[in-house]
């Protein structure tokens, strides 16, 4: 048995996500698909975390199991020929032992969110940014984002269906940036709640047009109850952008 | 009357181009038909330039005519209301003396090709880069480029079509630059012979997969002949960047 560690960037506007559901197209469906037409081989991909309906992919990672022994090489251009015009890309293929996991390996994962901040929207990054028209005051957003890192109770900022044991959760590090028109802000923790970065995303959104106050963010916290948060941000302005192992 | 300069982003995927055509959707009818929507007036919109079918831009410039006094907020907040979901954005109205022409008192346009250098496409990309997953060598590229810079006759860089009375051009400016995996030609000139960016780009990307030499460059020129340059590059990857006045 050989084992495969997949790097993978898709556009997630036509998939109800990653995760395989019934009469829906998902990522992991369509490379598992694309598996089976270039190795006849029916095999379970399993990613390292599961992204919602529209939201994107930088730097998704997976792994899967074959029989056959095929150069990294060979999988991935196989890969990309049977995915061509799918919105999924594979970047990189590499032989792992079988110790590895995509999913429980992963010591840190991080996501990038995109804000385009000007009044009129942008038909070159439609479904890329979350277009925000009114302006926002990126450092109040900076100062707010700084209470958010460490080890906190992140319960305010958890969907209601998110299946995690714990609320508790590490932030590692958050870093918003503007660049023209465009304000980033890039998230890195072991593992998130869901829709964390998304409700950290939509609530930062709100210090930015000031409707919060950075201290509030404290608060916000403490209250452990979404409803006290911002809003989620949309899903197609957010990127899985890396794993690391 | 009153006369509106406007500046315009579009995704030029789904247009025949800038020009108006029977049959065929162009930005420059889409404009002109928003403008009826909101100010009930039949209005010629003219551009600075005219894109190819696919070619997106960043800043097009175009002016019209009105009867009636509008704010510059107005005209704007009014065209991208009724531009929604159409690939067009107005992002700058001014309004402007009659002796303004976006067309003839344009003093320097500028171009930028994205090219995406790696193995495997992008679907984050798709239509926004040329995919090219041969190693280009950039600084090749470069060293090419710049004995296009001044006046020469760029007959061997011109459609077939081309319209212009000359074809003698001054090129001012060429920068390429690489950032991660993409690699961006910048140009800019008084004025371009059609298709003249593409097959620069196609060119020197025959210069960056080695097969064509820097010096090859100056005979192509020389040779006054089309078919002695490279292919016309995918329209997908040029963007309109900015008219200077």
């Amino acid at each position: 048995m050989y084992r495969y560690k997949i790097t993978i960037e898709y556009d997630g506007s036509n998939f109800s996500g990653w995760q395989k559901q019934k009469n829906n197209p998902s990522v992991q469906e369509s490379i598992s698909d694309a598996i089976y037409k270039f190795s006849a081989q029916k095999v379970e991909v399993c990613g390292a975390g599961r992204t919602d309906a529209g939201v994107h992919a930088l730097g998704q990672v997976a792994h899967f199991d074959s029989l056959k022994d095929f150069s990294d090489y060979t999988v991935r251009e196989a890969l990309n020929f049977y995915l061509q015009n799918s919105g999924i890309a594979v970047l990189n293929v590499e032989k792992v032992p079988d110790t590895f996991n995509a999913r429980f390996c992963a010591k840190k994962r991080s996501y990038l969110y995109r804000i385009l901040n000007r009044r009129a929207p942008s038909p070159i990054l439609e479904k890329r940014v979350w277009h925000v028209p009114l302006p926002l005051d990126v450092n109040q957003m900076s100062i707010a984002a700084l209470k958010l890192i460490g080890k906190h109770d992140f319960s305010s900022f958890r969907a209601a269906e998110c299946q995690a044991k714990s609320p508790i959760k590490t932030l590692d590090e958050i870093n918003i940036s503007l660049i023209n028109q465009e304000i980033n802000i890039y998230v890195s923790a072991k593992s998130f709640l869901h829709n964390q970065v998304r409700i950290i995303t939509g609530t930062l959104v709100n210090v930015g047009l000031g409707k919060l106050n950075p201290e509030d963010i404290t608060q916000i916290l403490s209250a452990k109850n979404r409803t006290k948060a911002g809003p989620t941000a949309p899903p197609f302005g957010l990127y899985l952008y890396q794993i690391q192992y």
